[in-house]
């Protein structure tokens, strides 16, 4: 396929910085792309990257398109680099078409409703009384047990597991390995039980509710609830090896980066952005449209709107004072040495 | 199935504030409870709920039974409450039986010996060898591999993998995912190699051995012993995301929160309490009932009985100290150089 | 079998103390070896258990061969113990061999090419235009989804996943359900959309390019590329649950320890070392030889042959200094206090 810089423009709501009569064939990194490819340029540690490019386009925002640019490619200028990117990127790699049917090799328990348009592919697992939507797509390996239910045009990729009665909506991408609805970690201490000391295994009967439009990285683990649900809200999108536990709330459009850790109970609002290998203890309520910075641990609740980081998570802007204060704390030290001789001589005059 | 309170109330060895002939159909929690619902509190974060449940009977611990509490429901109080609770949820909650036999789609080595009252589902994979105990479920997916053995009573969820070799003990739950066995990160740099400097495999020829009544999370893993063996004792409980590496033990009735790691040949005492995304370096003893605070960085032996949090860990309440202490440094960094201008005037006097 | 101690010094290159007519097994760790084993000394953690062995041998450093030693075993000295250990066990221990074929319960789409020396087992799933190498052995339940490439000698344990068109080199290990080429965590904000605002997919249409002689642990993942390819570079080892964003590259030789989780783009050179739970924000750039102690936070790019440690990373020495000053802070606060006060008296007089 082959698309015209104009149209493209045109679709975007954006304007052409030099030739809007060349053609694009795909979308490529500034330094891969050739003349028949369209690129784009956000972040400023590829400057150099962006004044070399051989494209035939890029994409930029409005500060980008003046001052120093490639001479070669056309500019594409609009409000949103990487949505753009994101768009155009889509017009030319649609999703794979699955030939709808249930491949033999598949092992479907009788009581289980898959539509004839969802596509299961070999050696997956549908047990008793599951539910499989219009157009879905189940990879092989992926085990979807009893009563479990896929909306319509749902993906879940090889070896993803849905436990008893969990609910995927519809649009939902689900990434290989991923597992929905494990027990929660849920033990009460019995000292003296009939054998002796135990953990006492508290029964896992919620079940995780999963919204629509959200995507699940790869080997995530969304436990089930304790007693009521775990829930994803709707366009939440959650990155590779996560894991909320047991009683999780997590709200509609929230982003989770990969390898955070959100221990039972705690709920996050609508819109809440969290950093890679973040913690949270658990029982918190985080308010809406709460940004975390990557690495941090959260112990207290978060107001909306907040910005945090730190070991544990305070104020974003305390936490960079800090970070800056710490690292002169060896100096503070000497310094605080140092006055104090200071002080001694001033007692002896 | 319903339930009388005042025969809850005596199985439990607990006593009833308020009518002890109403019935109960199941648990839920205090904010969706009706009256035919038995809820439980001990959080104070839960009081709002706590006071305007509309269950019909909630568990508590004598502390909470008087003062303020909700006027609806009877209390049935004890002196563990969360135990009593999950004693009561386990009697509405037994956990589903599964036919006997093994589903002709499994493959199941000729060499292998699996009990007749094992339960096989279509596509696990049963390797030479392998012997499966007494009504053990082995559910799609999983992966035997030769010569491990799974305990009698054993579940082990949807693909879950257990390597040659590796034993797991009697009545032991392993959630979807988890790998037991695989390969140590165990490497040796020749830096003068027939083919260049490369990182020369250890052969990682121990095994994996679990104890009894261990529960293990989703996608969980637990490696090989280098030479010797990894191990988990009796009655320890293993979240999602936890790591174990070659040689570690862990003790038993240990507790490992989620994404909890752990290198090589450290190990941990019984009672051991470890709290999510907790790291520990290699080769550490941790003594008996240590308590380590979530998030923390273990980088020393740690006493039988203590507490310690942070990074690197430290005792736990300096590390609360240092909490505080940090907060205030960049204030501090003020202080001290307005300290330092007051003694320069003084000096200059 | 049987080996002369005397000749594996010969083949390593070693001396022996004592007799070197002794024939051992196998290798056994220090506390379990009886008189026909071998084991190994380089950590003084263990020297407890050095001088207390049973062993018929043991490989030490020159530096362990004097002073205290204990008097039963022969000593083998060599410059590498732990390398010298690694050639002795894979004397003892080569890996197993497995029948060539394709188990006729495996589902190998039509257009695919397995070399016939392969091993594929029952319920591996091989997609359209799937290439397997000479000699690769595909475990039970693996996915190789269209176009990927698994090169000759390969090890793919059970549960691995290689998404469409990613490429595996000769003689890679892949330990169980690691997922290989999953969706980068790639969205861009449409606040406007024409359902709402919501997190619009950038396709993710790159691949993940793995080299020769690599070694990925169980659960990790590595996510392909967004546009352009992640990649991991010749003789790279990478252990359990690590996780590595779309168009991450590791440098050929680089160790990435347990649960170390890098984010998008971040580049690492040569030969870096990564010490389990380190994280990494994207878009970076880490020198050859740069390494991370465990448990860091990498904010910044890192100079070649660097050492870094704490949150956010910094140099290393630097690390440890704040460490022991950050132990002292709160006694720190206390003299400040203190000091204030005499400079109140001084200033009255």
């Amino acid at each position: 396929m082959e698309i015209r810089l104009r149209d493209l423009a045109e679709e975007l709501g954006g304007r052409v910085i030099g030739d809007d009569e060349i053609r694009v064939v795909g979308v490529e990194t500034l330094d891969r792309a050739t003349p028949s490819h369209i690129s784009f340029y956000t972040n400023p540690r590829y400057k150099k990257a962006f004044l070399a490019t051989r494209a035939g386009a890029v994409i930029v925002a409005e500060r980008h398109a003046k001052g120093e640019v490639p001479e070669g490619p056309s500019l594409l200028v609009v409000d949103e680099p990487y949505l753009a990117f994101a768009k155009v990127s889509t017009r030319f790699h649609q999703p794979p078409r699955y030939e709808p049917g249930i491949d033999p090799r598949a092992a479907i328990d009788e009581g289980a409703e898959v539509d004839p348009t969802a596509t299961v592919f070999p050696f997956a697992y549908v047990g008793r009384g599951v539910k499989v939507g219009k157009r879905a797509v189940i990879h092989a390996h992926c085990a979807i047990l009893d009563g479990a239910v896929i909306g319509d045009d749902c993906v879940l990729y090889p070896g993803v597991v849905v436990r008893e009665g969990c609910i995927i909506g519809p649009r939902t991408i689900i990434q290989p390995g991923a597992i929905i609805g494990a027990d929660g970690f849920g033990f009460a201490f019995e000292k003296n039980g009939p054998r002796g000391p135990r953990h006492f295994k508290v029964p896992q009967v919620g079940k995780v509710v999963v919204g629509a439009d959200v995507e699940i990285g790869a080997n995530t683990c969304i436990d089930r609830g304790t007693v009521g649900d775990t829930k994803v809200g709707d366009g939440a999108k959650i990155d590779d090896l996560v894991m909320l536990a047991h009683n999780v709330e997590v709200g509609p459009l929230s982003l989770l980066a990969g390898c955070a850790a959100i221990a039972g109970s705690t709920r996050l609002g609508p819109g809440v952005v969290v950093g890679g290998q973040v913690g949270m203890i658990g029982h918190l309520e985080i308010g809406a449209g709460a940004k975390i910075a990557a690495g941090s641990r959260v112990m207290t609740d978060l107001e909306p709107g907040s910005e945090s980081g730190g070991y544990p998570a305070v104020n974003q802007q305390h936490w960079l004072r800090e970070q800056a204060a710490r690292q002169r704390l060896p100096e503070l030290l000497k310094q605080v040495r140092e006055l104090k001789k200071r002080i001694e001589e001033l007692e002896q005059r």
